[in-house]
């Protein structure tokens, strides 16, 4: 099944010094030897050296790129395969004029995501640790690209092996029970079981806990600004934009490639709506009817609700933090440098002091209250050390919610004395299911489903 | 000058599996072996071997990301010098952990075009070849890049140095004549300095030739397609866009990173102008005075004037046809498969049959003759052979033009018989002139200019 070549293009397309062409599989050397020409031949070439030489048109004999190839043999590959990279000079003809020649030998175009995908099938990485792959190269902040590496690294395969083992102990324990009874007594092992499934489901909740903070790592919070006409909702904007987008300032040359409204507030990404329009049909109130700014209010994380505080509350603005109660919100007080006017008892009534953060985006006064607020809500001050494990895939969610509910059952039949080779079965699920976050009797169909979303070249 | 160390992304940004950091200078290897853990410490690495590890935060201590790095040790490396080459993982966060990192140490950003820059200051390539490795990057056909990669690999510099080789022995053989006027008859050295000027010059006039169609490989012929409205011009554009947008289609991802109007036929790359706005303006002939559309006809190396050949000449055409007179021009006969009703004979009185390409954009009749009549116009089917140098650059041409100059007017002189002391000066010029290509006796402000136009990270 594994045994054909791949190859695909590993690096961005685009302007760029070097560009990568990752070829795997039982031919790649043999193969990519026939189109290169070094000083040594590539079947004889250690693993993990680096090569110099020309790809030349067998047919033609002529010079196509002048490349840099390296040599990783099995098993010490990403993929456990033979792998070649050849590494080309960067723009889109280079590349094409590799690939094109390469396509035409025994090697395929890769599919989306076909080393990682080799790497999982070959045994080097399971399922979790693949996932978390492509979460590493999406990241857009520094926090989600931590949490990404350590799930590479496998702590969270780590930490389901670890209740994996406890799972199976229980079953060995009633196994051991079924088989002799006159060794057990059941209603020991009853409480056993509950002892088991409890601790389990306890580690389970303290994964889950983590499921919508590392979804926001992940995704970003989705944030709508909103509030009247020139309150300043777009300085707001600019001003977290040009202090935040750092994942751009420091690369030069990023800026066409960036999503406009992304910014990192104390590494936590913030997704704000592409406001553009939604700025428009916000500007009044009466208008929040308007079926895309309900969506945007509606789709949002956090709603920034800017007021100016040189004026007083306008009905529009109480109508609005009416519809929005009991959303996640953060009140604005713009334009503090202004003479004070708005009431604020109103205000209060809606929302506790640690929510209202007086600002003067015109002065830059109050930014970075508004960036601890921020934190302190989605995170409560409360992670700080590296090492907790984050579960922010949908998947991996949805598989601990499943074990955790076989837990509850089996927890409950040992609490009712029912006979233990019921509650058996609910502890071999639970631990099934945890078994499919890494991987394991894990379908075809879905596999495919997971590594289509990778980008060409992983 | 060249003692600090340098690094930089040198692969695209964007998502991709994988991104290169470079790094260069005598401080490469030491440096990044304080942020990396490997098992075989990189400064006791062989050179051209690749080394599995992680990238450390030396504080901390955290795995700031998972690489595989590359040793090249001077002078076997792009630049000469100690190479390193860390590969992360795609996307920006990784690339942007490790820079962060990196630039902490005793390393500095590089410069765009900076290891380019140090290959040619250190001695490996000379300026001609500096300035192809940037057109290797940007070329948007397939033959731009051949012609841009055998300049690279020294076919131009050959030539030059060929020609160098030359005027040197004629130059020395004036210094004999001068220095031992008695073994040599002066009118003797006259003749010998007109036979080699002659030769050199005539030299020269074939690499100008070719500057033009290299121009048209490297830039692509900008074309302008201007008719009527309703003759088919959008029709065609899209034929020509879909039929022959080969650098595209082959390398999934790269639709968004495409210049929309890029398209190659036969391999030459024709740049179409941005017609939006141009294509309303051009619909009707008297809007031809339109600041805009007037500046894209002139600007255009080929006009593509679709005729409707279902319909009779309409007087705006005829004004259109006298206003482009003399330009290089293809007339299209577009809805051939209608009944025939344009008078041929008043078209044929401003074009020659082979200009005139009777097509049904509808029914994709006549494309190939089109794509044939755009080769057959531009490179009159001569270029066949893989072997041509091509001159393309504006500085090249330039110095070319001057050398030529010098050489022109020695040939003069010695057919006038002006002392050879006289006429060394000018062999000498040109000679130094011809040098300067290869960026010899070249200021550094130039040669900051050139490296500049380059990429971050080449």
């Amino acid at each position: 099944m594994l045994s054909d070549t791949i190859a695909a293009i590993s690096t961005a397309v685009g302007e760029g010094g070097i560009a990568i062409i990752r070829v795997s599989g039982p031919d790649s050397i043999v193969e990519v030897e026939k189109l290169l020409k070094s000083r040594t031949p590539l079947s004889q070439a250690e693993s993990h050296t680096v090569h110099y030489g020309h790809i030349v048109d067998p047919e033609k004999g002529e010079h196509l790129e002048e490349v840099l190839v390296t040599v990783m043999r099995a098993p010490r590959s990403f993929t456990t395969e033979d792998v070649v990279e050849i590494s080309t000079h960067g723009g889109v003809i280079a590349v094409k004029r590799v690939m094109d020649l390469l396509l035409q030998t025994n090697v395929r175009l890769a599919e989306p995501g076909e080393f990682t995908k080799r790497a999982f099938l070959n045994g080097r990485i399971d399922l979790s640790q693949a996932e978390a792959v492509i979460d590493l190269i999406r990241s857009k902040s520094d926090r989600a690209f931590s949490v990404a590496l350590k799930q590479v690294e496998g702590n969270l395969s780590r930490r389901i092996n670890e209740l994996r083992h406890t799972l199976v102990e229980t079953l060995a324990h009633i196994e051991v029970n079924i088989d002799y009874p006159e060794h057990d007594v059941e209603s020991f092992t009853s409480e056993l079981i509950k002892d088991k499934s409890r601790h389990v489901m306890d580690e389970i909740d303290k994964l889950l806990k983590t499921a919508e903070e590392g979804k926001i790592l992940r995704e970003g919070i989705t944030t709508a600004i909103v509030g009247r006409p020139n309150v300043g909702k777009s300085s707001l904007l600019n001003t977290l934009a040009q202090d935040n987008r750092a994942i751009v300032t420091d690369i030069p040359g990023t800026t066409r490639d960036v999503i406009e409204e992304f910014v990192t507030i104390n590494n936590i990404p913030l997704k704000l709506l592409d406001t553009a329009g939604i700025r428009e049909t916000m500007d009044v109130v009466e208008k929040i009817g308007v079926e895309r700014s309900r969506h945007a209010v509606n789709e949002a994380d956090l709603i920034l609700l800017v007021l100016n505080s040189s004026e007083p509350l306008h009905e529009d603005e109480l109508a609005l933090m009416e519809q929005i109660r009991g959303r996640q919100c953060i009140v604005i007080l713009n334009k503090m440098d202004l003479p004070h006017q708005l009431d604020m008892d109103i205000v209060r009534r809606y929302y506790p002091d640690e929510l209202i953060v007086p600002m003067s985006v015109k002065a830059q006064e109050g930014i970075d209250s508004l960036e601890e607020s921020i934190s302190n809500l989605f995170f409560s001050g409360k992670i700080e050390g590296g090492d907790l494990t984050y579960v922010s895939n949908v998947r991996h969610i949805a598989l601990l919610k499943k074990a955790r509910k076989s837990l509850v059952e089996a927890y409950e039949a040992a609490d009712e004395l029912i006979p233990i080779d019921m509650i058996q079965i609910d502890v071999r699920m639970a631990w099934e299911q945890l078994g499919e976050i890494l991987g394991e009797a894990v379908g075809d169909s879905l596999i495919d489903q997971i590594f289509s979303q990778f980008c060409l070249g992983k």
